[in-house]
């Protein structure tokens, strides 16, 4: 159950149209996913928010593909979003992740997760050494 | 304000003093962060939680340094602990990353934030194209 | 599946029919969702939780009826609560809200988990000026 | 602490600077919060994030001033973004609210936070008559 | 740095007075910890807060005291509630929690962030004996 | 719709047959929930994972088993959790949790979660009361 209705033929809206061929062009696929589907009944939000995705994740980049792919699912798994941790998941294999690797990214977030519980509870405080700006004096 | 003291002289107890050797031995580095001294108060969960860490961060890895503490990081920012921000942020730094790669990775896990809270929101059903069973039989 | 039963004739016990009873009065409505009844597994809970919503959803108020509902849905948004997003959001239409406002409530709720992450993940220092103290001072 | 220094003159790169005019413009006052400053860092962060938060807070809209700060905080009260809570709250109260609708809005915001809790322990589910498209087919 | 002032004289008023007599006297100590003295600045918020507080934790119960401020603590880490964390530790303490009953309510309490983390990760179905009907039932 | 597919024959490979034989023999029950079929893609995780859920739930302890599994759940309902939530729910029933008892905790989470957003709402400064360094000091 959704809190909206999947617009039927939402590219009768040609600014939806406009973003839909875009989302196609940079991808290279005729695949659109719900996401965007749904996000149709409101071709402002629509396109601010693909506009905000594409700008992130399509671009020439510092980061490697897989490492965007990852660091998204990480804060998806932690905000217990299904549907950005399935996409951003499936985005990940699809841009080369391993099996093992995947167990190295699971490791490492059920780590922080236990660690993020360890430290709030206890309130352990911030080392000098952490700073920044005591780092860079050096 | 810690919801347990820093103990003394926490390497007095045999146990801590072994933890604390290995926690030197494995970094390179005399440096010990407060974490290790606060869970000190408890040598069997000091021991427990620095075999864990070792285990994930510290091992021969199918990820890449930077990549391992960003997701680190990226889980700890969710999870709103100030502690693991800034120990990830700043090992993260530690292994080589850019400024550049910084805000690249602040702005990742931001539009994280903003698709979370859009999809958990309008509870988009999750693409059938994002099942690994159906990727993985094709 | 549910960590409880729903009850199946919770009316028999006249605590649980007064609580019923005072529903349907508040909402002019005989519909009973199913949060009520599957609390009707323990009187004491069903009567406590009902008194709270009602004293602070069903009272004269300061704020208007879509507001509040909107303000829980963002909370429940946050939270990952699938009930309570349906919940609210459909409360929020059947008290006047439209599709645009809907929009730009979804717009506020992401933009909102998009600057939670990059300031929680920058723990940018906050600013004097917002206090509140010194505000009224002036 | 904070995990990036705060540039100096930042004014200086000439991207930050028309970013700093047309936070000023937009706001009519020269108060820049620290959150501009610090983003500042990387001038492609500072416009990305400008640009967003200018779309949804300062547009003609659908939704009252009060009311959208309010589901800002809503959601930053949910993620535990201290330098969020405060300048949406401050915002809010410049914006007009009052006391008495800020203690009507942190009861609505508590009250979520224990409903979310009953609900997502018990797992109660999602009532039909919730659905937004047996709604509209009616 | 908090949203409200913290009122001078709170108990001129007379329903703050009563609130923070009965405070007293369930708890058999004449000191009223801070939460109280901000909530004073609207008595109905503070009627209501305390009368629910009163009502969960100071009432005759089926789980013992030290359980009960270990499930509240664990609920306040969770959810990062820095105050709550050290009330709650605090209470526990009081009620006689030994420092190795401590560590061993923070090795759950991670655990827990850990496979909480592992599990919302991976979407694994959730058993079919894990059914409450199924299992009353047999 | 899970990221990974659950292993055919997973006890094929010894060292998943090891774990699982461990498991069973810990538990005195054939039951092997789907958790660990799951984790079964990858040896080394499924080792880890039910080293440390043995280490800290199957251990002599300091908290009886039913606090254990509440504190567990707690967590896990804060988290949004499904799996957790129904897996340790069910735990707690098995080891004698009653209906009482599980009406009482879902009130305290639930006030948790209630206390916890008013608390991080208004920011109220903790008490130095609290500060157990002080209190071991007197």
């Amino acid at each position: 159950m959704s809190t909206i209705s999947r617009p039927q033929n939402p590219e009768e809206n040609l600014r939806v149209k406009s973003v839909f061929d875009d989302i196609r062009a940079t991808r290279g696929s005729d695949f659109i996913n719900n996401l965007w589907y749904y996000l149709a009944f409101d071709p402002e939000l629509l396109e601010n928010t693909w506009r905000d995705v594409k700008e992130v994740m399509a671009k020439p980049s510092h980061l490697d593909a897989v490492t965007k792919e990852l660091i998204y699912a990480a804060v998806s798994i932690a905000n217990s979003c299904e549907y950005c941790i399935h996409s951003h998941t499936a985005a990940a294999r699809a841009q080369g992740m391993t099996d093992k690797q995947y167990a190295e990214f699971l490791s490492i977030v059920s780590l922080a997760g236990r660690t993020n519980n360890l430290l709030n509870g206890i309130k352990v405080p911030v080392d000098k050494e952490f700073d920044h700006e005591k780092i860079i004096e050096k």
